[in-house]
């Protein structure tokens, strides 16, 4: 699918302020992508239809997380959580893409998970540090960024998992197993 | 088992230090015990023997956690949980005590777990607030415990994980899964 078209079928899905958003995300994984050796392409398509479920009612994703047959736990944890494999689902079902990269770089991209491929930290990191976003701390991930890709992972990790505490929500296991993949090297040693 | 003899044995099994720390948490499981309606004898029995090995090296541990057959992932984790479950372990295979409460309660008071009987939680609670401890922001704990065993726990996980965190240190999935458990109601809702 060419970047164009991905854009303008989430334009007409997203609202104003989502899709400046999805440009942002576009923009940073190209970015992350150049410098960390990433598919460019790849990287750039994965971004711009990382969010397309993002707009769609809870009704409807949780309709679609039992129809289409997306993991059953998540529905216990927020709805926040569940656009991501909604939105790999409708990339594949709707818009005809099957690359696995692609597909789990969207699927993953807000819980994170252990083992992440390259394109998925892309992407997850380009979500976490585009410009438009305001978020506490989130110049010294850019800044993190700039040289150690799983730096600049461990630090999104942990503000996620900061801001979680603080509000009292649940953590998804994918989150932590995520972290702990990258902070765990020797910890038994 | 008595309490008198469990004491003992652990005093011949502690450096000075820990040895106080276990007299704390007898204390505070004690209390805890009577608020709640927690079996008082098991209480301070679990409490007495939750760091019975605690002292041993960590050599010893790494050998007991193969040759006992306990939970192998937690090798991949820092040896500081490697204790919890080799102390239910010389609990039962040295000490002869059988009470599956008694020994699960040694078995998680480090990490905790999702769905926590009622003594596992006070001995866990107890190993945090107990009066040696000068954990910041303890004292917000304790006060959280003169009422609310579970919004107690919350606090003493969130503090915890935190600590982790900000130590790049891995979390143990019973950890989140034991904070999710009391936090996760109507999340999804």
């Amino acid at each position: 699918m060419e970047l164009e078209k991905a854009i303008e079928i989430v334009r007409n899905r997203s609202s104003a302020k989502r899709f400046q958003h999805v440009l942002g995300v576009v923009d940073a994984a190209a970015m992350l992508a150049d410098r960390f050796g990433c598919d460019r392409e790849k990287a750039m398509l994965a971004a711009a239809l990382h969010d397309i479920a993002k707009c769609e009612t809870k009704e409807r994703l949780h309709e679609l997380m039992i129809t289409a047959g997306l993991p059953q736990e998540l529905l216990s944890y927020q709805v926040e959580l569940w656009h991501a494999p909604v939105g790999a689902y409708i990339t594949q079902a709707e818009l005809s893409v099957i690359d696995p990269d692609i597909l789990t770089a969207i699927r993953f991209h807000t819980t994170g998970r252990a083992n992440m491929s390259l394109l998925e930290k892309v992407v997850f990191l380009a979500d976490y540090i585009e410009l438009g976003r305001t978020t506490p701390r989130v110049e010294e991930c850019r800044q993190l960024a700039e040289a150690n890709l799983d730096q600049a992972m461990i630090f999104a990790y942990q503000r996620t998992i900061e801001h979680l505490l603080q509000q009292q929500m649940a953590i998804h296991p994918d989150t932590i197993l995520g972290y702990n993949d990258l902070v765990n090297t020797g910890v038994s040693e």
